[in-house]
């Protein structure tokens, strides 16, 4: 009988359930909003309801949950940055009771898109691949010998913390010069508020109120409000959208290097940006990759949409043999 | 019985080769000069000679080959750079008609070194490491799950090519501001030349001719000769182990956050320096892992000296579980 696994996909503004069939496919998803400033046991509520939702009595192989860092891992006791209701919640052990018997898996949201874009998206068949999200966050996952890469702690794909700027702006983490600091959607968007940036001003936005797509606050100053205005054709949205391209592409130049890459898959919603992200974006790797080993490195568009972090979440139960080798 | 293997080194400057038993000790080893300006022929006779008078007629249960890059992998035709003479050398192929019904196995020189470290050596019992070599190069190899990486073309760990000043030095790689270009002895040499160092000064050597080890050119300018100046308290000397060890720090830092590192290993002549080297490094390399999983990474020197290259030659053979996984 073909498995079904139910995936859960946790962030700051959303969760996600779904079950997942065999081959990936998402069957019966749910979304909600993430209780804003909800304590430990509202949010869980909420999950709980969510995931009520979508399995009812059905039963299921497995779990499969992705969620925001950090994380202990595997143990899965979560403290996602941007939900400060939970510290230290056991949510793989409050999983694993609910659902008793069966495997429950967690890893950090973003190595789960990069699993997903491997397993079922735009890094299918590549056996060495970096999954990257730029969005509000900088993420990633990396897979190498056509396996999920851990690393010592489950971290390894923090991508956005690869240093492409020496003496660039302070990053959240405490450094400087990290990918994220520069191209992070609101950091980006704070660089072209200081460069003039008027938001929603190129495609009319601030007169109608209505350009772009409904999800994008009109005047607000977001990483998806400047990628919609260098459409428009912006002058400082556009400079944005290539100062976020060059960095990506400078870290994508180190990770190649560093891990032997065949492709790069770029998802998050600054990819929403199209060309005016990639240009920069080849124009900087190019530039950087010129050992023939290198330049082989193909960076391509994610393809799974909303879809990818609870594909990846099952892949780490459907496809475990790929995408779960914790070593205990 | 006891394995033994014939494991054999090539760099530009010398061949060695060596039998080395099941636990990585090294028996036998030989060394030669590279015959300077050789044919293709010629190399292969001086290192033909050197296998003779290491391994006789001595049976060996296989062999294991470092060499410079690049090189088609893991067929092992070989165009190491600093030796025109081999260009698409197949000198796997010829070692495998050698000694035939055995193993022949060959990887990137830095890479056997890394092998090596993390075998017997400053890596040792952690299960994610990177190992570098800081020399006439800047090369490493990488270590994740347990598992040498051997990425898509057997290329991992060119840690020398992780970006560290975007506008900074032309590479010979063709890039821009690699830490190579910042850090490899020759370049720093350069630099420091520029800023008005004279080799041997600082250490009385342009007087004497005498200073520092006897393999150290007086007055060369040469990247051991400026960490022997260093040593002896020249400024400018001081000021290139700062440069090189500041740009060593980024390129770890990114690498940690890529891979989420356990240890790093540094080796080759620049190690030489000591804290000159490591002091800056550190600073460098605090400021800017700041997230938890991060800060745990150690960065230690290299501890098996000239060795490392022929152990982790052997290693391929006597330890494949770990260091040999081509996929084919």
């Amino acid at each position: 009988m073909p498995r079904s696994v139910l995936a859960v996909d946790i962030g700051g503004t959303k969760f996600a359930a779904a079950l997942v069939g065999p081959e990936g496919d998402v069957r019966a998803a749910e979304r909600a909003a993430t209780p804003p400033g909800g304590d430990a046991e509202t949010l869980w509520k909420a999950l709980d309801a969510l995931i009520t939702a979508v399995a009812g009595d059905t039963p299921v192989d497995g779990v499969g949950i992705g969620c925001g860092g950090p994380m202990t891992w595997p143990e899965g006791a979560v403290s996602p940055l941007n939900m400060p209701g939970w510290r230290a919640f056991p949510l793989r052990g409050r999983l694993a009771a609910r659902f008793p018997g069966v495997p429950v898996r967690i890893h950090n949201d973003a190595v789960c898109v990069a699993a997903a874009e491997h397993w079922r998206g735009a890094g299918r068949g590549s056996a060495n691949m970096l999954g990257m999200v730029v969005s509000t966050g900088v993420g990633g996952g990396l897979i190498l010998g056509d396996r999920l890469i851990d690393g010592g702690s489950g971290n390894a794909g923090h991508i956005g913390h690869v240093v492409v700027d020496p003496d660039g702006p302070a990053c959240e983490c405490g450094g400087r010069g990290c990918l994220e600091a520069v191209a992070r959607g609101p950091g980006l968007a704070a660089w072209a508020l200081e460069q003039g940036w008027i938001p929603g001003r190129a495609s009319g936005a601030s007169e109608s109120g209505t350009a772009g797509p409904a999800y994008v606050e009109a005047t607000a100053a977001s990483g998806r409000r400047l990628a919609l205005d260098a459409a428009a054709g912006d002058a400082v949205a556009l400079a944005a959208m290539e100062r976020a391209g060059r960095a990506v592409g400078l870290a994508v130049a180190s990770a190649t290097h560093l891990c032997d890459l065949d492709v790069v898959t770029i998802g998050g919603g600054l990819s929403q940006a199209g060309r005016l992200l990639f240009d920069p974006l080849e124009e900087t790797l190019r530039a950087h990759v010129r050992l023939d080993f290198a330049r082989r490195v193909r960076v391509v568009p994610a393809s799974l949409g909303q879809d990818a972090g609870l594909v990846g979440a099952a892949a780490l139960v459907l496809a475990a043999d790929r995408y779960w080798s914790p070593r205990r």
